[in-house]
């Protein structure tokens, strides 16, 4: 490419982020790098994690379309253990993971069909086959995987085999209800987002809306996190309550509880679709 | 007193709080015993709870002033473990307990001074001097209670013999950092009422601040609630939150929790001074 | 039907609504007529307006299924004033009308679908047309009667035409745009319940984004309100508010508004269709 | 001082504000210069507001303290029309202005009193003497200024005389309820930050908790903003609002508007405190 510089392309927005260890002079040197190729910044927000010495920013530049070269670039004047996300694309594609309750699907699915996710659904996975027909609704291809009469090692590598008929960025579990594998997690080999009813105090086990009937809470929550290897247990994303009282029994609860989680799933759903969310260790920056 | 009748007496302004187990006919038994007596209702809350057959009831009215007779014949028309409770004061006594920290004290004594409390403070009690100064500054008696060079025997002896010498109806744990025994709380004989820390999840032991820090939470809540034999574990009263990010350190998070605490500890005395809270087994029905 | 009392049949449960005069034994003569005909009292709120002298109740009962006995019952305790409102029936019939914006209507559409709405929607009108693909997906009819070329009183005349073929009980406003006239809400004689962007300070007028957007508030809200002959002034049934800042431009504060005046309308019909709401002059009493 | 640079002072926290008109380099230009000196950003929060063309930025940096001289050097590499501002005094002084109602200024002479304000109280002023007593047990000044038998001009006449003899940054309006001229406003050369009761919709005029209970609205609120020529029309700092209901009277509403009152200003003090507000027209850029 004869003459090829970052500022003889054609401008489109971009969201940067990158983290690396602090030191003093990072965002001189990005700024400038940017400044030199005539990149505009329109918004930028910088956080240093000074108990990890960790220096995190995002930046949505009016940019050029060159991004290995602007990497390439950014690496060049960043720290070796930089980690640099430059994303142009306007959407990112997900599989969707769901169980029987259809709550926090059918919001995904009417933001999806009028194009207002931030990210495309290119299917939906059900170990029960109820939500299939809200799917066929908006044209979605459902596949139902039952995990009846197989092992679990057999029912992942069923996932597995037809998620990876896709190219997806993200999973998103929506209140998919089966306890999935190190090994299964390490294998899809992308970001899980999940939806977990949370209350205060915790529940933890088996019915925790009964258990938070039993306790009279006056709040229940929710939280959206990503999947690590401990179940409910990765980096939070978003975090919501909705408040209860003694009139409620435990269906009510739960029913308050599904408001909360389509809430809370899908403005987690947002801010990772908008490049808001960096991750560290079991932690998130997320500049909002 | 010739003629003596409920209905005799001047009117004043009552809350009648009762609780039984439920039966068909026990509204139209209390209201029917009302009318007759020329008492006027001016708002009324019933909840059955249908899982444990328990009727409970708050009723504001314009009232007589002989409360015993009232009583009495609310007892004639309701079952035998009726539960009646007829609140014509306008103000309780109270005793708070208080350790180092100084905001939900500050808020309560503030409420007290103003007269808009719904309670007099007695009298603080604290296990470390600092919080001396700002009682005096509002000229409330404090005692300090060193639990130090004590076994908690001495100690809790020690808070019974100055809490016996005022007559209060509550005892306000105002960040109160010592654990009581059931033994000390069964002895002192009137209700508890502790602010919590509480977070989503709920973290439990020491520093709760730090680990919702590691955790990256989003959000941090406090907990006001009736203590029993197991701290932290009694009826909740309120229940509120405060959203925090990334950008909380520990302290920030232990700042954020304090504005919390101090309001979720004022919303709850103010439910429980102004009578709309009943108690049964481990939860509360509150009237708001 | 011979001895026929309440009693002898067979048992639903039912909500409720009574108004009427204040005056002394108002709940004893409802509770001693309930208890007479053994209908128990599941929760009962109650509330008089001491300013306007006014009486209002809302009973869920396990009652009995002949309905105009019972009224006719309640009526001879009740004062000649009394409105009596028994509701046996789970859900209720609905007409939509919108315009353009499918976030209120595409959430009713789910609820409508997985019959969590309370309510059944008979069909949706729009003075445009877009949105008939999403009703289709739903096999709801769409009715789409434009506003151009006609005038209002044409225009009205077919709206009235379209609403007069359904027998239903509500008229759900979900971001229609045009203003009614009080003769048509006079002819169509049902409770229309309107969902209304509203800011803190309020804009009135075109554009009121854009305008709050130029005040640079804080926080933006949303209104479910029955319509009276002025729009945007009935009786206000639900209110909620979500915060913005600086970085939302008037684009994005628009986008944060429907998420809050959908979940504030979907909170208002359930308020409405639970039966939980009552109308005295230009407020509303709901007992949540 | 020979060899002066920056670099060879003691370093300390300091928040720097920046506002210009946007151009291609400016995070670039003041990060150069920050690293050459030495000075590592902790934190940086950048907002261009794409209409207005401006550019805002707020840093945290571990600093000098010669602060002129960086002053000058960051002029020499921005626009013209910057105004920079550094910050490295711990806390301000400031003036509270009240009338009757203690709330607002309460909260502050405690928060005053346990160094948590993030300013100094020099004294107090009210047009009624009631709150003096408040002041006098937290040793801070209380001047009554009275506006009966006195002109508006002879009033704040007396006002700026006495305001004048205290060295402060900023005059709080604690629930003042005077309507201060443009021109006094205007010869106090600082910034006022008033506490305004604000609900959805706005009731404009006398008695706005009286209207707010006429309208039957769920939600009161309030705002804190600084104060312009126009009263209560300044740029908005924090608003937050608060769920009310029919059992409230407009003295019910009143009260809970208290509670609202105090903790938005509070809020709008701290973020003041911490240098977080950047002001540009009628608007506020707060970098929370």
């Amino acid at each position: 490419m004869v003459g090829s510089t970052l500022s003889s392309l054609k401008k489109t927005r971009m969201v940067i982020l990158i983290q690396c260890i602090d030191k003093v002079g990072l965002v001189a040197a990005i700024s400038t790098l940017l400044a030199k190729e005539q990149i505009n910044i329109i918004s930028m927000r910088e956080h240093v994690d000074t108990v990890e010495n960790r220096f995190f920013v995002r930046l949505v530049v009016n940019g050029c379309a060159n991004i290995p070269l602007l990497k390439t670039q950014l690496n060049n004047v960043l720290p070796a253990d930089a980690e640099i996300n430059v994303n142009p694309q306007p959407a990112k594609k997900i599989i969707i993971l769901v169980t029987k309750d259809h709550h926090c699907l059918s919001d995904i699915l009417i933001r999806n069909h009028f194009k207002t996710l931030g990210a495309d659904v290119q299917c939906v996975i059900g170990n029960h086959n109820n939500l299939q027909e809200i799917c066929s609704r908006f044209d979605i291809p459902f596949h139902f995987i039952s995990h009846e009469n197989m092992d679990k090692e057999m029912y992942e590598n069923e996932l597995l085999s037809t998620i990876t008929k896709y190219e997806v960025h993200y999973l998103v579990l929506a209140k998919f209800m089966r306890i999935l594998s190190p090994s299964f997690i390490e294998k899809v080999a992308m970001p899980f987002i999940n939806i977990h009813h949370s209350f205060l105090p915790a529940f933890i086990g088996a019915n925790p809306y009964r258990q938070a009937y039993e306790r009279g809470v006056k709040l229940i929550g929710a939280t959206a996190h990503f999947v690590t290897n401990q179940l409910d247990e990765g980096p939070i994303i978003a975090q919501q309550i909705i408040p209860v009282n003694h009139s409620f029994t435990a269906a009510d609860m739960m029913k308050a509880g599904k408001e909360i989680e389509t809430a809370v799933l899908a403005k987690g759903l947002q801010l990772v679709f908008e490049e808001r969310v960096l991750l560290f260790k079991n932690k998130t920056v997320i500049f909002e």
